[in-house]
C-alpha cells in the first residue's frame, strides 16, 4: 500500500471562545492545516464531532464547514465515536487515502461546548453513555469514571495522592504550549487540595470541557513533490475496537480492551513493538483512563500505571512521555477535536518542532482517542520519515 | 482494485415501532443481512444515522449497536449528513473494503423517530439545515422544500396536480413491499384533495418520518466462495458531493449540483453512460427533490422532471422505474436508514428477487440519498454481477 502520509496541521486555541461559532473556530484550523500543506487541494472533509447538534443546534457539519472553507462541491461526512470520534475521523480519512478513492483528504476535529451552559453539557455528554441503563439512572459519565477509581484505588492499594501525577505532568507540558487552555504548572498541594467532584475524583483528575478545532491534510507519500520541508509523517498503524458502553456488562471493569486491541493492531501494522515507541499520546479526560491506557497499552502491569505518573515515567524525559503538549487536562478537552489535537501535536514532536516541549530522538508516537471509558479506542501510530 | 460486492442484505418493516428500541430494530437488521451473507463475520461497523442524539438520547450508536448485534470488539462509528447518512455510511464501508483494511463491512442504517413527539422531531430536523440562517428563521426543512417547489411551478408553469404522480407512482409500488409503511394504492383526487401542509406541498408530496433498520454486508468478492447462492451485486461506482446548506447561497436554488456531480462520478466509475441504468432509487424526502434528482442526473432537462412522474415514465414498466419498492413516500422516511433500504431494495431488484416489483432485466441501478435540498448527495451504481 501506497505510504499515507500528515501533510499538514493546523489547530485554534483551546478555550472558552464565546466570540465565534463553530463554523468559524472550523474555518481557522482549516487553513492553518491548508497553508502548512503547501496549499494541497482536498477532495474529500471527515469531520470529527461529538456533540454539535445537541449542544450548538448543528448537525450536518460536513456540507456545511466544507462550503465555508470554500471548499464547495467535495465529499464531506461526520463522524461520530463520543469522545473518540475525532480518532475516528481520522482514520476515516486514513482508509479514503488508502483505498486510492482520495487523494487528498481534510480531517477536522471541531467542538463548541461553549454553545450550552455546563448542566446542559453534561446531560448531552450522558448520551454518548447507555442512555436506557445508565445516563437513564442519572449516571454521568463523571460520576462513572469517579466509581472505576474507587473500585482502582481500593483493588490496588493506591493512596489519594496516587493520581496527583497525571494532572502535574499535564500542567507541566501545558506551559509552553501556546494553544494550551491551562499555561500554568501545578504543584502537588494544589492538586490534594482540590475540590471533590465526585469522590474520589477530583477537579484535578477532571480535563476542561473546552472549544477547539484542529485539522489535518493527508494525502499520498507520491503525490507529494519530493522536495517538500516539512519533515513527513506517515500513519504507520491505524486501528479501533468497540467495547459495551455500559460497565456493568463487562468482565473486567479495569482493563481496557479496546485501548489493548486497537494499540496491538496499530503497532503490528506498523512493524514495531512497543519499546520503539518515542512518546504516548493518551486520552486523560480522567486520570484513571490515562492509568488504565497505560496498562492496557502495555507500559505498566495491571494495577501499576498510576506509577509511571507517580515516578516521573511520563514526563518529557521519563521513559515513556505522555501528553506532551498538555493532554486533555491542561490543553483541555474539545470533545470530537481532541484526537485530532493529539495527531497535531504528534506531528510536531516527529517534525521536532515541539520547542521546549520536544521529546528527544522522536521517532514514532501513539496516540489513543477514547469514547466513554474506552467503548471505543481508536489508536494511530504516526512515524518520522 | 477488487470488486467490492454486497453480500448480505436485511431490513426491518418501516413504521411506527413504538414496542421495541433503536437498537433492537438495528439488530433484528444485522441479523438478517448477516445471516443473508451465509454467515459472514462482519470487521467494522459503519452507522448511518440521522438524530439519535437528539431524538432518542443516544450517541455513541456504533460501540452500542456492534455490542448489542454480538460483535463486541470490532470498530465501529456513527456516520452523519443529515438525510444522507445512509448513503454516506454505505460509502464509507465502501472505502474501508476498497482501502484493504477490512475485509468484511456491517454498514446498518437506524432512525427512530417516534422516541420524540412530531414537532420535537421537526425541530430536532431543522438542526440538518443552517441553524445560524435558516433554521434560527424558523424554517423548517419542510418549509424549505415548499419555497423550493413554489418556485419551481412559477418558472416552469406546472399544474397544481403536476407532482401528483410521483406519490402515485410510489404508492402503486408500495403496495406489495411487506416492509412498506403504507401499503394503499392512492387515486388522482386523493392527490388533488389532500390536505395542505405547506404551500403547495401537500400531505403526498411529503416521506413519512418513520422508525426503520436496514443493513448491508460488504467484502471483496475473492473473499467469498465460487459457489455462493444468491446473485452477486457489485459496488461499481460510489461517489459523493456537498453544496450550502442555505439555500440562498446558491447560484440556482432549482439545481442540484450534487446530484449531478456524484451520479456522474459514480457512473464514470462504474463505465457507464446514464441510458444504461434500469432503475432509479431517488431521495423522494418531497416530491419536488424527486423531480430536481431527476433533472440534475440527466433523465430530463431542466423543469421537465415532473413530467416523467405525469406521463408514467418512472412506472415499474416505464423507461426509468424509480422508488420502485415504494420509495419513501410509500415505505416510509427512517432517516439515517433511509439511504441503507434504498441499497437493499436495490439489491433485491438486481438479484431478481423484487417479486410484483420486479423490474425487467435490470443489470444496473442508481442509488442517491440526500442530506437537505441536496446539500448532500450521495450516488452509488450497484450492477448484478
Amino acid at each position: 500500500m501506497t505510504d499515507v502520509v500528515i501533510a499538514g496541521i493546523g489547530q485554534t486555541e483551546v478555550g472558552e471562545h464565546w466570540e465565534i461559532g463553530l463554523r468559524d473556530l472550523a474555518l481557522h484550523a482549516i487553513q492553518s492545516a491548508v497553508k502548512d500543506s503547501g496549499g494541497l487541494k482536498p477532495q474529500a472533509l471527515f469531520v470529527g464531532n461529538m456533540l454539535a447538534p445537541n449542544i450548538s443546534n448543528q448537525a450536518h457539519l460536513g456540507a456545511l464547514i466544507a462550503d465555508y472553507a470554500g471548499l464547495t462541491g467535495i465529499e464531506a461526512i461526520t463522524v461520530e465515536a463520543a469522545g473518540a470520534s475525532g480518532g475516528a475521523a481520522l482514520r476515516q480519512g486514513y482508509l479514503a487515502i488508502a483505498s486510492g478513492m482520495v487523494d487528498v483528504a481534510l480531517v477536522v476535529g471541531i467542538e463548541k461546548f461553549t454553545d450550552k451552559l455546563g448542566s446542559e453539557v453534561e446531560e448531552a455528554i450522558s448520551t454518548t453513555s447507555d442512555s436506557d441503563f445508565e445516563a437513564v439512572q442519572g449516571m454521568t459519565t463523571t460520576a462513572q469514571a469517579a466509581l472505576l477509581m474507587k473500585r482502582y484505588m481500593h483493588e490496588h492499594n493506591v493512596p489519594a495522592s496516587g493520581f496527583a501525577g497525571f494532572a502535574l505532568t499535564s500542567h507541566a507540558n501545558g506551559v509552553a504550549n501556546k494553544n494550551a487552555m491551562f499555561r500554568k504548572a501545578i504543584k502537588p498541594e494544589t492538586y490534594s487540595k482540590a475540590e471533590m467532584v465526585s469522590d474520589p475524583l477530583n477537579m484535578f483528575d477532571i480535563a476542561p470541557n473546552a472549544d477547539g478545532a484542529a485539522a489535518l491534510v493527508l494525502t499520498r507519500r507520491d503525490l507529494l513533490p519530493s522536495d517538500v520541508k516539512s519533515p513527513l509523517v506517515k500513519i504507520a498503524g491505524s486501528a479501533a475496537s468497540s467495547d459495551t458502553l455500559a460497565l456493568h456488562d463487562r468482565k473486567d471493569i479495569l482493563y481496557f480492551d479496546t485501548a489493548q486491541i486497537s494499540a496491538g493492531k496499530a503497532m503490528k501494522q506498523a512493524g514495531i513493538v512497543l519499546d520503539q515507541v518515542n512518546f504516548f499520546e493518551y486520552h486523560d479526560a480522567f486520570s484513571i483512563y490515562a492509568a488504565l491506557q497505560l496498562e492496557a497499552v502495555g507500559f505498566a502491569i495491571k494495577g501499576k500505571g498510576w506509577k509511571l505518573a507517580e515516578d516521573g515515567s511520563i514526563g518529557l524525559k521519563g521513559k515513556i512521555p505522555c501528553a506532551t503538549m498538555g493532554g486533555m487536562k491542561a490543553r483541555g478537552f474539545p470533545g470530537g477535536a481532541a484526537g485530532v489535537y493529539q495527531a497535531v501535536e504528534a506531528v510536531t514532536q516527529l517534525r521536532g518542532q515541539a520547542e521546549a516541549n520536544q521529546i528527544a530522538n522522536a521517532k514514532y508516537g501513539l496516540i489513543q482517542s477514547l469514547g466513554g471509558p474506552a467503548s471505543t479506542a481508536v489508536s494511530h501510530i504516526l512515524m518520522a520519515l
